[in-house]
């Protein structure tokens, strides 16, 4: 769909801050949207809370202010300049549309509409450009694991121009949700006293039928499926990855490899990336461009204990990369290791920076 | 060094079986090895168990019968016919020599001498043939993580021929040893009963100094570090994967690209893998390839739930694989998962292998 989308009137000079809803404000990665948006108090003027129906009626606070859930309905978006949705594909697919109806600019962080090509795919520090032009008055954010490690690649995409991604995910159990958390948890004490992990299946006996969203246990284990099944044995975190990696740095034909596994970490996804370039690469030149990288934190020196883990990197706003290598074979290709927290920058902080850029934008005369 | 070294007069056609010496036989790998050995009452005659003076005198079961431990010495190898060292590489580098001295086949797990060109690096599976030719006499095992992929790499070359690989790992606890798996288990029951793993630093703090062997907290973490600080940034065991994989597929310009990562599993590594080919691949003969591969169990059907996870492999003696796709941009290029028990063919068993081989060498006329 193209085309049919009116920008509603700016409130450019008008002096007034814009309206915000969040959709979905109760979930784990609203809540962190609400910390967000509490750390910066001339952003935004109203800050409207909306959730299912269940979680309406609860008062979290937000810019210190306890502030009601709404139940989600076609009125709440009544005079709503941006909205910030973190609700199931079908439920964005549902209400976005609603919202932009009535003029909503939508920041959206499910998957229903990040492959559209009249949605802008926007990582900030990346392609914020690309916010600017949204024929569905549409902004999608990217897959939390695609969000952990393309900020690095960007970077060095724009100096070296990528020519290729090997990536393999290491990916925490708050992927899953609440429940994903929850189950590890609750696997992990099923597990820490007994001596499993030594004897086939023994890992399966202790945490018996608590396998929760995952498909195997993850106490004392790695899974080496995320997602859906798609085409030809690849999943839908995997395809995620290899697609909005291409939307988001302009690159449609981009070899991408991605394998996901899903480790046992509460918060914060790790990726090893092996990645190509059009031209030579040096460790000193990467290291350089990472260290000046907006949004990226540089953690290097592996023989003096330096480097980044998910343990350091959570609840942080970054990208943490570290193990910056060039290929033994290839001098056109780096290895690194990047982490990030998946409910911050891999969801609620992008989120909040794409809404900020559309609200100067909107109140920019 | 080359040449010198006279084979043993073998007892082929002496009717006696060839003696056995398991020296490290009270460690991890050596109580595994000793359960390997007491599977199969027909391949050796006298076994003779060999440790440091601190365990001499223990009496661990071998075939059913418990067996004095001695104190390592020169005169522990009259009348050895094969060695298997489990040892540290300093104690395999001055011992092992000692032994093939008395005409001793030594058979190391060691990285002492790996990378020496008189020295073949083994995995029946893949290059029996190599073990024939020993000017030292000494066979040498690999790394356990180059272990947990190189067979189905191996059949999959075979076919294919490999051009490159890019490879992540997944490693487990006990890839350092028993103060590993110690480790792991007093970090995790002292983060089950906590929140850690929401704020940065709080696993640190949960587990206070209890780092073990390693560089970082590693329950409800992964620590993209494992082994000692080479050049560029490269770790010795990113280096073990790509100069192992080389000689045991008889590639010595291979490109190889390895990011090790250690992940909370007690025991069984992992890998993602990446391989690219001469040829073009489909996942058909890929699977028909490692579904009759010798030491592979092909576990590929991920909508149904079916792939390999360390919690499954462990304890068992073959490769497991799933997870194979085709790259989607390149033709020539696989993808899939492998994992298999560090302790068994990644260490015991593949050395229990090159020594039965060569106990059939010996006794063949």
């Amino acid at each position: 769909m193209t085309g049919g989308y009116a920008a509603r009137p700016a409130p450019a000079g008008t002096g007034r801050r814009p309206t915000l809803a969040v959709v979905g404000a109760t979930g784990a990665v609203g809540t962190v949207m609400l910390e967000f948006l509490s750390r910066r108090a001339d952003v935004w003027g109203e800050i409207r809370l909306v959730a299912s129906a269940r979680s309406a009626g609860r008062r979290p606070a937000v810019r210190g202010v306890e502030t009601p859930v709404l139940a989600l309905s076609e009125e709440v978006f009544d005079g709503v300049d941006v909205a910030m949705f973190d609700v199931p594909d079908e439920v964005a697919a549902r209400w976005a549309p609603i919202a932009t109806a009535k003029g909503v600019v939508v920041v959206d962080n499910s998957g229903a509409f990040r492959m559209d090509p009249d949605v802008p795919l926007v990582v900030p520090e990346v392609n914020a450009h690309a916010a600017r032009v949204r024929p569905r008055g549409i902004i999608s954010n990217p897959n939390c694991t695609t969000l952990s490690m393309i900020v690095a690649v960007g970077a060095l995409h724009a100096e070296f121009g990528l020519s290729g991604l090997v990536v393999s995910s290491y990916q925490a159990a708050s992927g899953a949700g609440k429940a994903g958390v929850d189950t590890l948890r609750a696997q992990l004490a099923a597990v820490v006293g007994a001596s499993a992990g030594t004897q086939p299946g023994d890992v399966r006996r202790a945490v018996g039928d608590t396998l929760g969203p995952f498909p195997a246990p993850l106490a004392l284990n790695v899974v080496p499926w995320v997602g859906s099944p798609r085409e030809d044995g690849w999943s839908s975190e995997e395809m995620k990855i290899r697609d909005e990696s291409r939307k988001i740095l302009g690159l449609p034909g981009l070899p991408v490899s991605a394998t996901c596994v899903r480790v046992p970490v509460i918060t914060t996804h790790s990726l090893t990336v092996h990645a190509c370039f059009e031209n030579e690469v040096s460790v000193a030149q990467a290291h350089e461009i990472l260290a000046n990288a907006p949004g990226v934190v540089l953690v290097d020196d592996p023989a003096e204990g330096e480097f980044p883990t998910p343990a350091d990197a959570v609840g942080t706003d970054p990208t943490w990369v570290g193990r910056v290598r060039r290929a033994l074979d290839d001098p056109k290709a780096l290895e690194f290791f990047a982490c990030g927290d998946n409910l911050r920058k891999g969801a609620a902080l992008n989120a909040v920076q794409i809404a900020e850029f559309v609200a100067a934008e909107l109140t920019t005369p």
